[in-house]
């Protein structure tokens, strides 16, 4: 038996966090010590000091590349101290946000490239990636309306062109991330009532959590 | 007119710091406000905050890799909010360590791979290199014995066997660099009195600063 490493990925408002939060809450009593949860940027004191780093920032100064290495390097710290020890101790480690975050949004959305991205991540991850990374599928508008719902009236006029253009390109990238790889990416139709999409994701992880019973 | 980039490079030891501050002493009182300087990591605010991670860290704990994306990310900070606009408002900026650093002492002294760093260095610097980099050039041997005497005597038991290697990689890499790139990186024989090595500094200057007395 080997651990596993598992994603959660996803464009905002999609659901992504309330989901994972019920995951864990489920798979925290059923399999106790063999679970290990991460996020990024963080998971350990020095990815939590870069995480600082990124969200301090006063957003207009720091450069998009600038930004886009701090969660490389956050990445790297949190994958060596904390994910591979745990997979070789057969844990099962669940995270928040992984480099197909860092694809999606700093090379579609921020517009520094895909490709550009994914090489630069190289140095960072040595070619590590997930056993299985859960893609929670929103389309943009609902995505941005249920933002809104949560957010007051005057809030709702700042989803200008600008910000719908960046979150489509953030979802392009998604897509186009899904489609390249099938086996490692399963998508979930996040349109569907959070119990829909709870019991699929059950669904789809329930084959990798089989070999924690053993 | 346009601004001017220059660096100053080389290993511990070889003096870099002293001659560097007499250099801009100097500079100072004949350019005024003409001069700029910097120094790596940091520059800046945010590269600042990014240096702060650096040196915080606990040793042991932060992954090479880590700390080689937060050198690249200080960098990109530095040169896209301070370097590229001083060069633009015609100012000669002064750097006191550059990507050549990078190469050095972590591609060749923690052997992450010079090729490794340079091309993960591509994403933050974008080809953008200094227009002189001045490299204090001084046999590692040398270079141990001038910091063991500035130390106290226990200290000069931690100069052990993995220490030199250390050091021999990261000078053998420079010197690797002084001679792939001999138009850029002008090489200063650091065993000379101060004095002789200040004068041999300000003559590589001199070109430089011809510029900016128009």
């Amino acid at each position: 038996m080997a651990g596993k490493f598992i994603t959660f990925e996803g464009t905002d408002g999609a659901g992504k966090t309330t989901i994972l939060n019920m995951v864990l809450e489920y798979l925290k009593d059923t399999m106790g010590d063999q679970l290990v949860t991460s996020r990024e940027p963080g998971g350990n004191p020095i990815a939590e000091s870069i995480r600082e780093v990124i969200l301090d920032r006063q957003n207009i100064e720091m450069d998009k590349r600038t930004e886009a290495l701090l969660y490389a390097a956050a990445r790297r710290q949190n994958i060596e101290q904390t994910v591979k020890p745990a997979i070789a101790a057969n844990k099962l480690v669940i995270c928040d946000r992984y480099l197909d975050s860092s694809i999606a949004y700093q090379g579609g959305g921020r517009q520094i490239g895909e490709k550009e991205i994914y090489e630069m991540n190289q140095f960072a991850t040595e070619g590590f990636l997930p056993d299985l990374t859960i893609y929670f599928n929103l389309p943009v508008e609902e995505g941005l309306k249920r933002i809104a719902q949560n957010r007051n009236e005057n809030d709702i006029d700042r989803l200008d062109v600008e910000t719908i253009d960046f979150h489509n390109r953030v979802y392009d990238a998604y897509q186009r991330l899904a489609k390249q790889q099938p086996e490692r990416i399963k998508s979930v139709d996040a349109t569907q009532s959070i119990d829909a999409v709870y019991q699929n994701v059950l669904e789809i992880l329930q084959p990798y959590l089989e070999e924690f019973k053993k």
